[in-house]
């Protein structure tokens, strides 16, 4: 057994940015600029962009976060997203979801320029990188694809079976997954809620990238000796061991799981922290004007 | 064994949208309007364009190609596509391919307004597709989702193989099939070049789809009794007892699978009938305005 540490990966890949940030900086340009688009108040939203903009000062990226009344409307709100499209200090754009109920995030989503899409959730950059084309990559299965390429885990030809068809995990990871490019290659399934043999189909997997958002799901019983196990999940259980009183979980059994993988990520601290690193790496690749390879990693 | 008869949808199908376009003009409103920009000669090109202009007139659709010398420059060619865009009497464009090689056909392809890429080429259409969004899809494809609603076929639960991952067959009805949709919800696994075991894959499926383009691969020993196989390989191979010297080729072999099949497409008159057709049925609804839907049929 042997622990993808992507607590680790995600200080390297953070080193890596801050380098290349400060080269540019000493070059007197000006460094990478992510504005967060943020409407009304909600917690975990708070947490999300409070870590968000700690990791970029950490390494020089510029962060703002604007900040609306959640009674802005939807007009105001795409008139702010025109002008930040249009403002050549703003590299990367985000949108914190969840948007209040009379604004159409969709349609808030498809107001950004695609080139400052760093979350990667326009249907240009997902159409993109469908086809193969470079494009910004969501956050969260882009951060395992550089996990694989980091810990060099062999995908070609491996059978990788990923649970969950999200727009945001499953159908990007399978897609990802299944390129001819490195790491990828894989034959891929993809199981759901309507998959009747989801024990079965994981047993046959050499890689299982776990994204249902169900606490212990993945068992021992599911997980073929020698495989790849990547756990997405990140649900709060009570855990009254805890200070806080909860724990994240993950999708998988670990303890149970864990000696019969090769490789396998906990929760926390294997997805979890590559995702806002990737978040940078896209803004980043925005100021430079490039966008990542939707095949391999820039 | 029961044959999936395309070329019998098709005529029912190309009915329909004579039906709708002839109450359309009775109303006084102008036709759909197709066009097709066809850039220098190819004999592909050319049969599949006359093919696309007899069904047009058929269903009372408008159909225009315009045509110019493969000496046209990228950026004219830019310019005649902005200028299509900008009609308000064309409600679809396709490019015909391949183009020169002076010219970017990714940059022509997105050039288009994605409200008339009837082709469903366009990055926008792709990734709208792939989140579930109504989108214009390719034809092969929704051709094929056709086929399994109109014969009602289950898809549910089932486990689909796809056979190949071409971003205009394998890719979209991988993704296609795994929406939460009818048809749709499978489980899908992709197979292609890199998959070592596409035997036994196939043989754990409840619907093949074959699109590799290699004429006979699907053998009988594939195939799970009872599975439906869909086969969209259309492969010109030597046929000496044929006055053109040639036929079309599936990928699978039919004469021994057919037997072991719930449904079967033939080749030719299975798939390949089908695919004129969505793009009538696109050019109909871009004049109407309506995308279709992404996930079910319109």
């Amino acid at each position: 057994m042997n622990i993808i540490d992507g607590k680790l990966m995600a200080a390297r890949l953070k080193e890596e940015i801050a380098a290349e940030v400060a080269e540019m900086t000493a070059r007197g340009e000006r460094p990478p600029h992510l504005v967060a688009v943020i409407v009304g108040n909600d917690g975990g939203s708070e947490a999300y962009v409070a870590n968000k903009e700690k990791n970029c000062l950490a390494v020089g990226i510029r962060s703002t976060n604007l900040r609306f009344d959640a009674s802005i409307s939807e007009e105001e709100l795409l008139g702010e997203i025109a002008r930040l499209n249009n403002d050549a200090e703003v590299d990367g754009i985000i949108i914190q979801l969840p948007l209040p109920r009379h604004i159409d995030a969709q349609k808030v989503t498809e107001a950004l320029d695609w080139r400052k899409d760093v979350d990667g959730f326009h249907p240009v950059n997902v159409g993109r990188m469908a086809i193969g084309l470079p494009a910004f990559r969501p956050a969260t299965p882009a951060g395992i694809m550089e996990l694989l390429k980091r810990y060099d885990i062999p995908t070609k030809g491996k059978h990788a079976v990923v649970l969950g068809r999200s727009n945001i995990v499953g159908k990007p990871i399978a897609t990802m997954l299944m390129q001819k490019a490195m790491p990828g290659d894989c034959t891929v399934t993809v199981c759901h809620s309507s998959t009747p043999d989801i024990k079965e189909q994981c047993r046959r997997a050499d890689i299982i990238v776990a994204a249902l958002g169900s606490p212990g799901f993945v068992t021992a019983d599911m997980v073929k000796p020698g495989a790849t196990v990547i756990d997405v999940g990140t649900t709060r259980v009570a855990d009254p061991t805890r200070k806080s009183g909860w724990r994240l979980a993950g999708d998988v059994a670990f303890d149970e799981v864990k000696d019969l993988c090769e490789w396998i990520t906990p929760v926390p601290g294997g997805v979890g922290p590559m995702t806002n690193c990737i978040l940078m790496l896209n803004t980043l690749a925005a100021r430079k004007g490039e966008l990542p390879s939707a095949t391999g990693n820039k």
